[in-house]
């Protein structure tokens, strides 16, 4: 029995980066799991795990936190299962990719979606989340919102490689998708899930790769409403 | 018979980052082959290819340029040989780093040690060079020396996800080299064999790295002579 503790937020959103990879690893690996969402401010729902952050899976008596441990132990626990990696070389590939998504293009982007998120959860969680991004980036939430023109082409640029391999492949596995498409479409899920700015350009390669990965696992990533699509459900 | 041009500098020296790419692709392989060292303005001596950029591979009537189309070329045509990349996980996850490493290190580190391979080359490439470079930075290499400092620990940043890998592991195929090895190897044997500059610092596990791919294939990289070493036979 697998169990998945991830973000959620009102409406019962799931906008986490992180837990996103969490989440299309479990369903690469074919593996039924139930998921719990958590509050972001909430620490108490997620105290039996030691620690404060998500997403945090409950394998049997085990329990693993840090999404890229935990894509680890599943690739070692489930091994019959369709392979995360492909391998050593892949599998140290990916832990590059995966630092460097977590460096250099959540720094690039999320800072300036972060305002938006805010009418995404409950008070208590907006204040928490306020705190620490302003004090992390030493700016306003607001001050972000103004930098975002600057911010989205500073952000594509940042794709270029991984464009330049999505203009020849239908994912960063080749033909069939790998751990690295979920590092990636974390980020843009998130971007979707909170915000109806539109972060990439029409016509990017990155965009087209992004709807194949939005309708993996019967369509797991596109049945999560779009910040859009809720709003639009709100007025109607 | 495989041939491969490269550049070559003075006193032999081979600098080029991106023809030891080629050139340790080719010892993986475990293919022989002949090497012919070209230097950085005489367009003649290529002009054979039908263009005027190193590495150029020549195999039986074929002849191959880019860094990136030989590794493929390689991996297609010698199956049976060392996998360049382990599968198409590999191969496209490398594609990214390769074009990450071209846009991302390579600015980052080869103008500020530009002004040091002036002095390993003939006058006629020396000036192709400068005018190159500072019409590509549109400053000075004197302006861009100038910048070194602040430069240096701004390259040691973005190996941060090289860096966290190779904490773990090997290298970065693992407990193998792999061709991804080899083009970030490219960069770090540039800077040897061009500069003084210590470009790591001592106890960077990037720098341990380093050391053991030096070593490898009877230590090609390593018989290529570093800028201090030569300076030191001269001076003998």
């Amino acid at each position: 029995m697998l169990e998945l503790w991830e973000l959620g937020g009102e409406g019962n959103c799931r906008y986490s980066t992180f837990c996103w990879r969490t989440r299309l690893a479990l369903h690469h690996k074919g593996l039924p799991f139930a998921i719990h969402p958590v509050a972001v401010s909430d620490k108490a729902a997620i105290g039996f795990s030691g620690q404060t952050k998500v997403p945090i899976l409950r394998h049997e008596d085990r329990m693993v936190t840090d999404s890229w441990a935990i894509a680890l132990y599943l690739e070692r626990e489930f091994p019959d299962r369709p392979s995360l990696f492909s391998g050593a070389v892949g599998e140290t590939l990916t832990q590059v990719f995966n630092v460097w998504t977590d460096r250099e293009l959540i720094p690039a982007l999320v800072p300036y979606l972060m305002r938006d998120v805010l009418d995404c959860v409950a008070d208590a969680d907006a204040a928490h989340l306020r705190a620490q991004i302003e004090s992390g980036f030493k700016r306003s939430l607001e001050e972000l919102v103004g930098e975002r023109p600057k911010a989205l082409p500073a952000f594509r640029r940042k794709l270029q490689p991984v464009r330049k391999a999505l203009d020849q492949k239908q994912f960063l596995g080749g033909s069939q998708p790998t751990y690295a498409d979920y590092v990636l479409f974390g980020v843009l899920q998130w971007a979707r899930v909170v915000s109806r700015v539109e972060v990439l350009e029409a016509g990017d390669a990155v965009s087209a790769w992004f709807e194949r990965v939005l309708d993996l696992y019967d369509g797991v990533g596109r049945k999560e409403l779009s910040r859009t699509e809720r709003l639009r459900e709100t007025a109607a």
